[in-house]
């Protein structure tokens, strides 16, 4: 997979490569999926490799459950904003941030864990997810399977977590649609900025990095024309986060949270 | 690398693989490097990685401070909790929680994006930056470089923002340290949970999940010995989420964020 196609920029080559960087180049969300069963022995490498990723602390505030019985799936697509990809597909990894096992091992010693009440924690907790499913989503590929996250699992997470049965202290963090890539789909690597909008030497440099902007615009308009979408990047942003009317429910995420015993304070 | 190592169970065989998840179960902190330069190419080829990886809408809510300067990597090593390796490592890569490119974009086009005072906008910007940051750790040991993450960047955050000249409504997610390893280092796979305590099917059994805690207690105690470290997990959870005398400062981290311009309500 060349880079010049992740940035839609013909003159992009990297100068060192390997195998493992080529499939990462190559990454695309598949959200279209063949009839075809993935695996308890899939599952088990691919939730080794998220294991092996780093974790704060060894902390390993995380979970993942994996559902495959259609009337669960049904539901929680539904809850995920009735995206219908999340109930076809044949495996949903739902990624907990999990810090309900700490405040279970602290109820059996008899002692408190308050660090757990702040938005450190919390944050340790979704960030020790994401790192996880990044390394599931590699391994998945490596395998031939495809991927898509599900980040509308967050619009209804109390209803999220009565139907997984997750405790008090843990919350779905997002979804993980896994499955064999229907080759029908129309999934497509998706353009990313220039490399120079966000990585920044030494110090941030906000007028270079944006002056990257306007090119990259025109990419993704292109591409989006090429996949029946309209708009390129800057106006799509500046819809998504408009206001609570683009957020799905997720504005009440933090009140939310402290009722499921996170606080986050 | 064979699954049982990152368990400490003999008895663990992984049915399926790739040589992408032997790389992945390989893993570990790395936090002795030898005295090669890491290149910008590979940077670059790191980079792309990195970017390759899912981002929220396509929002890319990320960005990341490549540091060599002498200078400063001791003065964020210091910032860091005295963390020597940060200062050792040819190259600190900062990855930043980068709302403030989507507030430029709205100054310029004066419209308001008022989804990122949220909580929900905050996750999003740690999760996008975990997620590039574990495809930046893959593709780094994929050429044969080392890794070790640094959440103490996150001990204080807006001397670590005016040391890297972030705007406001970004901030330091966590560090990772990148060179190539020193053989001499005692850097180990280190043991993690049994599977059978991170994955549920269908529906969270915390009984059946905690049943496995005891063994794996021993476990890493054993590691922890042989490595002339006391103690096993469980207790060391309990003494790193006591309370706010366990935080190195991070229990303030909400206020800091609201006066970064990272709201998070």
């Amino acid at each position: 997979m060349p880079a010049s196609r992740r940035y839609a920029d013909p003159s992009v080559e990297l100068e060192v490569g390997s195998a493992v960087i080529d499939l990462q180049l190559a990454h695309r969300s598949v959200r279209q999926f063949l009839d075809v069963e993935v695996s308890d022995a899939q599952l088990a490498a691919i939730v080794a490799a998220a294991q092996s990723a780093s974790t704060s602390s060894n902390l390993q505030t995380w979970s993942v459950v994996s559902v495959r019985d259609p009337a669960r799936k049904a539901r929680l697509a539904h809850l995920a904003g009735d995206q219908s990809f999340v109930e076809r597909a044949p495996v949903l990894l739902v990624w907990v941030a999990d810090l309900s096992r700490a405040r279970r091992l602290a109820a059996r010693a008899d002692v408190v864990v308050d660090a757990a009440d702040y938005l450190e924690s919390t944050l340790i907790a979704f960030v020790d997810a994401a790192l996880a499913s990044q390394n599931a989503v590699v391994a998945a590929e490596s395998l031939g399977l495809g991927c898509a996250y599900v980040g509308a699992i967050r619009n209804h997470p109390e209803q999220v977590a009565a139907e997984l049965g997750l405790p008090p202290s843990a919350v779905a963090a997002f979804g993980l649609a896994v499955g064999v890539p229907d080759p029908a789909e129309d999934a497509d690597v998706k353009p990313r900025l220039p490399q120079g909008a966000v990585w920044h030497r030494e110090a941030y440099d906000a007028d270079a990095a944006d002056a990257h902007l306007p090119v990259y615009d025109e990419r993704l308009g292109d591409y989006n024309r090429r996949h029946g979408l309209s708009g390129a990047w800057s106006g799509r942003v500046l819809t998504r986060l408009a206001g609570i009317g683009s957020m799905a429910g997720r504005h009440t995420l933090r009140e939310t949270l402290v009722r499921m015993g996170l606080p986050s304070r």
